[in-house]
Parts: C-alpha cells; structure tokens; sequence
C-alpha cells in the first residue's frame, strides 16, 4: 500500500486498452496489427551504428554532455534545412525550432502553454488518444470534428465555432489539433481546401492549429498536399514533426516548427518537463541528416509500407468482401486501415476472442475521451511480415465470424 | 507576434537566472562556476563508443524501437542489482523502478501525480530550483525549510507541521522534498538522526518524503550515511537517482524507486508525457552497467572532483581569508561549494561586474521560488580544469573588492 496521496488528476489516469494491448504484442504465436510500431528493418542500423561511434568518441563534450533545451543547434539548423531544400518552407531560424522527446512531448509541453483549465480545444473524433490524453491533463473541455474521407469536417466546425462566439466563449477556444497526413487512426488525409478553409476559421475566430504530422513522408501515392504551416504562417499554426516512423522511435526525436514567442514558452516549460532532450541521439541524428539523403533512405521504406499496405488491402479483400456491412479505409500513405464492421459489432468485447485466435488490434472505442467508433477498429499493417499479414487477416476473419454469430450478428 | 493564446501558466514562465547565465558559459576568456555540468573527461567514451555501436548493431530491434513506458526491463533489472549489491537494498522488483528522462522529468511526473492546486509541499531554502519549477507547475503552496550544516531544520519542519494540523490544514501536505546528499546548491548532508526523525514526521503527519539523491555517489570523505529509502520504506520514500552527475547528462537516464502502485500513476503520467525514455540510451547504460564494475568506473571520476574540490576550497582560504564576513562550505562530496559574503552584497547585481572580469557563478537567489540568500553564490568545481579554477578563484575575489568598494561595503 503507498501513503502517497495522489492528485485528482493521477485519480483519474486509468490505463490505456492500447497499452494494456501492447502487453500482448510480444506473447507468442501472436500477430500483432496493434501499435504503430515501425518495422525495425527500415532502420538504417549500420550507419547509425557508425555515427554513433563516432560522435560519442569524437563529439563527447556534445553527445554526452547537457544540451541546449531548445536541442542541438546542428540538428536544428540541419532539420531546417531539410524542411527548405524538400518542402519549400524557408525564413525560420533556429528561434524557430525546438527537439522533443517524440512528439508526445511536444504535445504536453502545448497543453501547458496553451491550456488552461477551462479552455476550449477541438479534436477530431476519432482521435489520437496521445493527444487527447495530453491535453485533458489541463482541460477537460474538448470539441470534436467528425471525420469525414477528407478529413475533419470542418463545415460541422464553423457552425459549432458560430455557437461558441454566440454563447460568448469563442474566446476560449485556444486550438483545433489536426492530424492531416494519414490521420490516426482513421487513416484520412486532410484536402487542400479544407486546409485552407480551417485557416481561414483560425482568422475569423482567432484561434491556433496545431498541426501533427508524423506521418506525413511516408505516402505511397499521389501527390502530397501542402502543409498548413506552409499555407497559412507560423504565427496561426505549430507544426509538429518526429522521425519516429522514419528513422527510429527510440531515438525519441520529435520537432516543433513555429513562432518565436511560443518557441520561447515551448522551451521554458521544457526546462521544467526534463531540461534537455538526450544530446546523444539528437548528435547521431544530425549527423545522419547531414550526411545522407533522406529521401533516399525513405524510399526503401517507403516501397516497404507499400507493399504490405497492398498486401493488407488485397488480403481483407479477400476474406472479407463476402460480409456485408464491412468496410475499410484505402489509405495511400501512413500506418493505418481503419476497418469498420456493422452494427452491432463491438471491437472491444472481441478483442478476447481475438486473442484466443492470436490476432490483435486496437478497438475503435480506444480513439476516444468518451465513447464512439464501437464496431470499428485500427490495423497496423508496418510491423508484420508478410506471411504474417495474411495469417493475420485470416484469424481476424474467423474472429469476426465466430464473434458474429455468438452474438446473432451473422 | 504570435496569435496564440498562452495559458495562466505560460504567462507565469519566466526565463530563469540559471539559464540566462549558462548562455554566458561558452563565451572564449569567460571561467564558469556556474552550471552542475559533469567533466566531459570523465564520461567513459572509449567504452560507450563501442557499447553504442554494438547496441544498435546487435539489438536494433530493441535499441532503436519503441520500449516500455516504464523502461528498459534490462536496464531496470541491472539497476537494481547495482542497488542490492552496492547498498544492501534489496526486495524490489522491476515494478518498483521506472526510468525517465533525467531526474527532471521524474520532478515533473511526480508534481503531476501527488500535487492539486491547494496542495502542500515542504522544499528547502535555498532550494534545487528544478524542482521548485517543477512542483510550481501545479501548486503555488511551498512551505521552506530552512538548511543547517546537517540539512533541513527537523524542529522547524515539525513546528510548522503542528500548525498546519491546528490549522485544519495538514491532510494537504503531500510530501517533503530533500537533497539529501551534499545538498545543491548548499553543498550540506542530511545527518542520520534527521534522516529518522523525518521519517518520524512523515509517519505522525502522514506525509510523503521525496528523496532526490543525484550526487550520493560523489563522496569523497567519510562513510555514506543509509539513504532514507532504506532507513523508512517504499510506501512512505521515493527515491529519485540519476546517471547525470556519474555517467552521462547528454543519456538523460533518471531512477525513480518506489512503491508499486504510485510507479504505476507515475508510469501512466509519463505515458502522456513522453510515451518513453530513449530505448537506445537506456540499452547502452543497461550494457554498460552489466559489463562494468561501476563503482571502479567512479574511482578516477570521484579522485578527480575531491582533487578539485580540494584546489577550490585552498584558493578560496588563499585569496578570501582577510575579507571578514565571508565563509564557505567544504563540502565532503557533490559539486558545490556555497559562499557566502558579508550582508550588504547582492550576489545577483554583481553579475555584471563578473561578467566583465570573466568569471561566472550562480548568484544566490536563483535558488529560491521567492527571494532568499541575495549575499551568497554557488561555485561549481567540476568542470573547470585545474589552472582555470586557480585563475577564476582570483577573479571572483577581484570582483567582490571592487563592487564592495563601489557599494562601500569594503
């Protein structure tokens, strides 16, 4: 027993399903469509093993030492440059810049800056419980966006903003949060338009965007779109980046692109979260930014995701095409299918089923504060092997129809 | 200008002295005995160097992917085995010991889950500011201790403690924090007998006791005096450890021990705040400490700070000891001494006049939430090399003669 008396707010925290899930992802016989959890063949171990030699033999008074809690201006500036010579994005310095531990960092660091306790934040729905659970951590006042195959809706937002600025409390809102690459986890990518349409709502009602995009180099087809922060400025919208997907979570880099002065508060309530990120991983990180092309090394990952995302596709296809009522997002980028069965189908009570048949996902119900997306489902197409995907596809099949007629669904 | 809104909070955050200061640290002719910064020296890099490389070679599948949110179960395990061995502290299991990204992030984890917005804490004063940053974040209600060569005033605590109980306030106070081991910045250690008869009070009055232990293992003189953790026990201590002052900063491998149910709100706050520590730094450690006898890794790094520690301490004698009113610690361990000059100095204005003469410290009111200790400073002696601690000695006494003499206090 601890004779600890905790916080209201650590009375609250309860453990997530997804990591409650997780748990089970390295039980045996298992195949795991769960975590978005990057396929450690795409990391470019024997170079990182070379530079991390090198920079802890030759750079120790850096790589070993505190940092700046800003990060390490070599890889800032690199980052920077990457961002102007692939993106187009240019005018930032290093003021503009600031390195996280992941991303999820630079969400809690926003939560404090922005968020007080009756402030007003819009969230899609579903949505990355990442963020949902960062910013509850300050306010409990969160607004959904229905998603839509283009994104957030953000007609459905307009209106709600409208009701907010007639109930008086527009000034309240302090941001929308948007995934808009790939979206975790329905898998939906923001439309050019509707970028420009959520910009032009953060004038009128005076708002921030914060734009989370972990997923965004990893499309597969077609074109990608323009970013917010390119489309508008860094003075409406904060970007957020992280090489977690595209070189190594472990290395827990995540990147904050925006404006001075929030940079500024950004780092000040970094040097209260943990001083500094780890300078040994931002060090090897610069040095592999610097020295090799990345979007050369993304390509084999990216052929990679590509083909198992194909394989996920032709396979669900395959076994679910008979079901009706069954559908599935076709994502051209990400980590992500967002399979959604009829009603009726309750993803979280199967998920017992589904462990029995040795096949995880995460339930649809995870994506959210308070309850939606019951009958649906996250699968993770990165992290299986191929032979896996397909024996993966099949067990969930039989889960559904086993799950199905127990219940007089099927 | 930035159009978001910032919190209460941010509007709060105020750059601190500490970090202005530390900007100064890399001026060229500029003598730091400001920041806790390790020697650079004395990080193991040859060994690390190929620890590093091995890791990611051998184990990328775990040392580059996500980790558990708790920590590398081989770096806990090794940890405690460290613990067992050295300290004789032993029936802890993995779920008594998680692993953040340095103390820091351990403060800030801690403040989320013990402390509302009323609650009580009791800190020092002079005070490890960290700490109070991070505690502040959540609760503006701090009570000081103040510090006697043998640490906290006990009698002053358990007064204050009896009124608050009269005061109907005492089921707020949530814990006591201390620096027990050559105190930062005072360079003091809490005596055995304050250690019991904390435990004492934390009994009587229900409180938890935080003990943040980061230079324990730098002493250079005496016996250790049994940490807290083992005096009392798991549901009253938490014990926070770090690798920072005797490993590696740039890793940022924080310890937290303790009881299992508060590991686990810790571990859902950390889950919101960063998802994981680094899984390739954790590894490297959990390799290193396997491999290594850490305490004949400790031996040069502990000779070389006693050795200047004990040039700083003769300096100080040889260019301060004709100036009445000013006095010093000789700490036995850590990496501070405390000085003290006659009442009249404000260490804080002399800045500029240091600045000037090349030299650097922390002036003494950076260590408290609200003003205290304007006449002393905190010298650092372990990064500066030996000739560079002599000339800086000087400078800082050249600096004192002539402010004194502008302010006529000499």
């Amino acid at each position: 027993m601890s004779n600890f008396k905790f916080s209201t707010l650590a009375m609250k925290m309860k453990s997530s399903i997804i990591r409650e899930l997780l748990k089970s992802t390295n039980l045996p016989n298992v195949i795991s469509f769960g975590g978005g959890v990057p396929d450690p063949g795409t990391f470019p171990r024997e170079i990182l093993a070379k530079i991390a030699s090198e920079v802890i033999s030759d750079e120790y008074q850096v790589s070993l030492q505190y940092g700046q809690t800003e990060g390490d201006p070599l890889l800032r500036e690199a980052y920077l440059d990457m961002m102007k010579n692939g993106e187009g994005i240019s005018g930032l310095t290093l003021d503009n810049i600031m390195i996280t531990v992941g991303s999820q960092s630079a969400l809690d660091l926003v939560s404090k800056v922005l968020l007080d306790s009756d402030s007003i934040y819009f969230i899609s729905k579903p949505a990355y419980l990442g963020a949902a659970s960062a910013f509850s951590v300050r306010s409990d006042h969160h607004e959904y966006m229905e998603l839509t195959e283009t994104g957030i809706d953000t007609d459905a937002l307009e209106k709600r903003l409208v009701e907010l600025k007639d109930e008086g409390v527009i000034h309240k809102v302090k941001f929308v949060y948007v995934v808009p690459n790939f979206h975790n986890p329905a898998g939906v990518t923001l439309s050019l338009e509707k970028r420009e349409k959520l910009l032009e709502l953060a004038e009128e009602y005076d708002f921030g965007i914060i734009e989370d995009d972990p997923y965004g180099d990893l499309r597969f087809e077609g074109e990608p779109i323009e970013p917010i922060f390119k489309l508008g400025d860094k003075e409406r919208v904060l970007l957020l980046r992280t090489f977690s997907k595209i070189l190594s979570p472990g290395m827990r880099l995540g990147f904050v692109i925006g404006n001075e002065r929030l940079l500024q508060k950004l780092t000040l309530a970094k040097q209260s979260a943990d001083l500094c990120s780890p300078t040994l991983t931002q060090r090897i990180a610069a040095r592999f930014i610097m020295k090799h092309d990345f979007s050369d090394h993304l390509k084999p990952t990216i052929a990679l995701y590509k083909e198992k995302k194909d394989l996920m596709l032709s396979e669900l296809k395959k076994r679910f095409a008979d079901l009706p009522g069954v559908s599935w997002t076709k994502p051209t980028g990400g980590l992500f299918v967002w399979l959604t069965l009829p009603e009726g189908f309750d993803t979280l009570e199967m998920m017992d089923l589904a462990k029995e048949k040795g096949v995880l996902f995460i339930p649809g119900e995870s994506f959210s504060i308070d309850g939606c997306c019951n009958s649906s489902m996250r699968l993770s197409f990165c992290l299986p092997p191929h032979d896996k995907i397909i024996e993966g596809v099949r067990r969930l099949r039989e889960t559904v129809q086993e799950y199905g007629k127990r219940r007089g669904l099927l």
